[in-house]
C-alpha cells in the first residue's frame, strides 16, 4: 500500500496521466469531424477504451492507496464520477450522455495542473461571499418572470409563454442581448407602459451586478 | 402588548411568516400556467386569501405591539404598503395592479432574511454617493434627447418621435444594444454627420459610467 | 465694480440664474413637440429671447466685475461661448446650429451646481493620466482601419468603403454591437481568414480598455 | 562606431525617424482611397520606397553601432522584422502581405514614443500573471466547442459545423453578441435543453473573466 502510494504520488505517474488526458482531448476533437469518425471510428473507439482503462486503473490504485481518504478531496470525487460514469454508460443506449462524459474528462487537466487547481479553488472560494447577492438576484428574476408571464405571455409567447421561458428571456435581457430590438420594441408597440418593466429590470439587475463586482474587489483588496 | 411583542419577535413567528411568503411565491408561479389557473383557479384564490389574511394579522399584531414606532422601519413600511394595497384592490376592477401586488409580496423574503436585508441596505447606502453622477447623467440624457428629437424625429419616428421615445432610445444606445445596426446606420445613410451625435453620446455616457464605478470601488476600498 | 462683484457672487443672483437655466431646459423640451411649436411658437421665441438677454446681461456684469480674470475660469469660457454663439447665430440661416446652442445652455446647470462641477472637474482630471492609452488606442484603430479598408472595401462597402467608414465600423466592433452577426459573418463567408482580423482587434482593444480601467482604479486607490 | 552610436541615440535622429513614421502612416491612409491610388499611384510608390530605404539605413546603422546587442531589445526585433519583411516581399507576388507590413510600420510609433512604450511594456507584463486563467479559459472553450459540434452541427452548420467554427461561435457568445437572437433561439426551438449549454457557458466564462479582472485590480493595488 505504501509503495502504491509512492507510485501514485510520483512525478512520472502524474506526467503519464497528464499525457493521457491531452491525448483524450485530441481524440474527442478528432471525433467531431464526420469523415475521420467514419474512416477511423473503430480505431478511435479502441484508443478511447484503452485511455478509459488506464483512468480506471488510476482510480483503483488511488482507492487502494488512500482508501476512504480518497473521497475527502473534491478533485478525486470529480475524477471518480467522470470515470465511473463513463464505465457505467459504456454500451448503454445513452450515447449522448456518454459523449459528454468523454469530453468532460478533458477537464481533468484542471485537477492535474497545480496552477489551474489554485485558480479554480479561488473561484469556488468566491462563491460563498456572493451567495446572498445570488439569492437576491434569483428573487428579482423570479418576481419579474412572474410579472412578465402574466402581462406579455399573449403578446410574445416565444419569450414570455411560461415561467421557464420568461426566466430564459430575462437572462437574455440581463446580458443586454437584443433586449430592445428583439424583445422590448415589439411589446412596447402594444403596451406603452412596458418600458417601465424592461428598464427597471435592467437598472436593478445591472446595479446589483456592479455592486457584486465592486464588493468582490474591495473584499479581496482588504485581505 | 408586551406578550404580543414577544410573540412577534420570536423565531417561530418569523419562520412561519417566511414559510407563508415562500408558499405565496410558489402560488403566483403556479398561477402563470393557464391550465392550472383554469382547473384550480378557485382553490388558488382561497389559499391566496388565507395567506393575505395571515399577512394582515401579522401587520395588525405588529401595529399593536410597536404603535407608531412600526413606521420608523423602512421594511415595515414596505410590508404595510404591499398588504394594505392588496386588501384595498381586492374585488376592485384593477386586477392587473392587484396581481403585481401579489407578486411583490415575494419581495418580503428580503425583509425577513437578515443577510438579504444587509445587502439591500448596502445597495441603498451606495445611492447618495452617486446622486451627483446620476444627476449629471440625467442632464446629458436630456440634452441628447432634445437634440435627437429635433434632428432625427422625421427620419426615425419610432426611435426619436418625441422626447419620451428619444430618452428610451438613448437608454438603449447606452446599453449598446443594436445602437449601430438598428438605430445609427439608418440615420447615417441620410445624415453623414450623425456619427458625431451617436459616438459622442456613447463615449461620454460610458466614460461617466466607468468613472462612477471606479469612484465607488475607490470609496469603498478606502473605508 | 466692487458692488457688481458682490451682486454677481450673491446666493440670490445664482439662484435666479439657475431658475433661468431650468426654465430654458423646459422650454427646449416643449419645443420638441410639433403641436406646441406650431401653436405657441411665437411665445416660446419671445421667452427664449428674454432668457438669452438675461444670460447676456449676466456675462456683461461678470466681465465688468472680473475683467480679463473672467476668462481664466474654464466654466466662464464655456458660458461665454454658449451665450455669444447664440447671439451671433440669431437671425442667421444656421438655425440648426442655433438650436444646438440653445440646448447646450442646459449644460450650464453643471457650472452652477457645485457638486456637478466637482464631478466634471474630476472627470477632466482623469483624462491626462489616460492620454497615452488613448493615443495607443488611436494607433490601433488607425492600423486596423487601413487594413480593413484594403481587404474588405469591396466585400462590405457600407462598413469598410473608405477610411472614415472603417473607423466608425471599428468603433461599432469595439462596442461589440452586431460585430459578428452584422459585420464579421458576411465577410467570413468569403474570406476564411477574416476571423483573425476581427477577433484580434476585439481581444487587443478590449484588453487595452480593461487595463485602462484597472490602471485608473489602482491610481485612484493609491492617492 | 562610437560616433554612429551618438548619432543613432541623438534626439534629432529620433525626431527624424518619428516624422518618417507619421509620413508613412499618412501615406498608407491616402492609399486606401482608390482615386488617389489610381492618379498618384506611382508617386506614392516612390515615396514609400524612399521611406523604406531610410528605415533600412536606420536598421543598418543600429546594427553597426550595437552589433548583436541590437537583438536583445524586443522593440529592435519588431523594427527589424517589419523592415526586413518589407524588403523581402518587395516585387514578390504576395502583395497583400506586403501591404500589411507597410501598415504595421505605423506601429513603430509605439517603439519611438517612450510613454507608449511604457504602456505596452506594462500590458505585456500583465500577461504572465493571467496565463493560468487564459489556459483555464482555453480548456473551457475547447470542452464546450467539442460538445457544441457534437450536438448542434446538424442544426446550425454555419455556427457549429466543425471544431473551428464552434470556437469562433463560442467567442461570439462570450462577447454576448446575438448569442440568443442569432445562435441560441434557433437551436432552442429544436432542442429544449440547449439553454443549459448556452447559459452555463455564459455564466462560467463571464464569471472567469470578472475574476480575472478583479484579480488584476487587487494584484496591482497591493504592489
Ligand atoms: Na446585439
Ligand atoms: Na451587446
Amino acid at each position: 500500500r505504501q509503495s502504491l502510494k509512492r507510485i501514485v504520488e510520483s512525478a512520472r505517474f502524474n506526467t503519464f496521466i497528464t499525457i493521457l488526458i491531452i491525448f483524450n482531448a485530441l481524440l474527442v476533437g478528432l471525433e467531431t469531424y464526420p469523415e475521420i469518425r467514419q474512416t477511423y471510428g473503430n480505431w478511435l473507439l479502441v484508443v478511447d477504451l484503452i485511455i478509459l482503462a488506464f483512468f480506471a486503473l488510476e482510480i483503483i490504485a488511488k482507492l487502494i492507496a488512500y482508501r476512504t481518504a480518497f473521497f475527502k478531496n473534491g478533485w478525486n470525487n470529480f475524477d471518480f464520477i467522470i470515470v465511473v460514469g463513463s464505465l457505467i454508460l459504456y454500451n448503454s443506449p445513452y450515447i449522448s450522455v456518454l459523449r459528454i462524459f468523454r469530453v468532460l474528462r478533458v477537464l481533468r487537466t484542471v485537477s492535474t495542473i497545480p496552477s489551474l487547481r489554485r485558480v479554480v479553488t479561488a473561484l469556488f472560494m468566491a462563491i460563498p461571499t456572493i451567495t446572498s447577492v445570488i439569492l437576491l438576484m434569483s428573487i428579482i428574476f423570479y418576481v419579474y418572470a412572474v410579472i412578465g408571464t402574466f402581462f406579455y405571455a399573449d403578446i410574445e409567447p416565444e419569450f414570455f409563454g411560461d415561467l421557464g421561458l420568461s426566466l430564459i428571456t430575462l437572462f437574455q435581457v440581463f446580458t443586454l442581448e437584443s433586449w430592445a430590438s428583439g424583445i422590448f420594441r415589439p411589446v412596447f408597440s402594444q403596451e406603452p407602459w412596458s418600458w417601465l418593466y424592461f428598464i427597471s429590470f435592467i437598472v436593478v439587475s445591472t446595479f446589483l451586478m456592479i455592486n457584486l463586482i465592486v464588493g468582490e474587489i474591495v473584499n479581496n483588496a482588504q485581505k
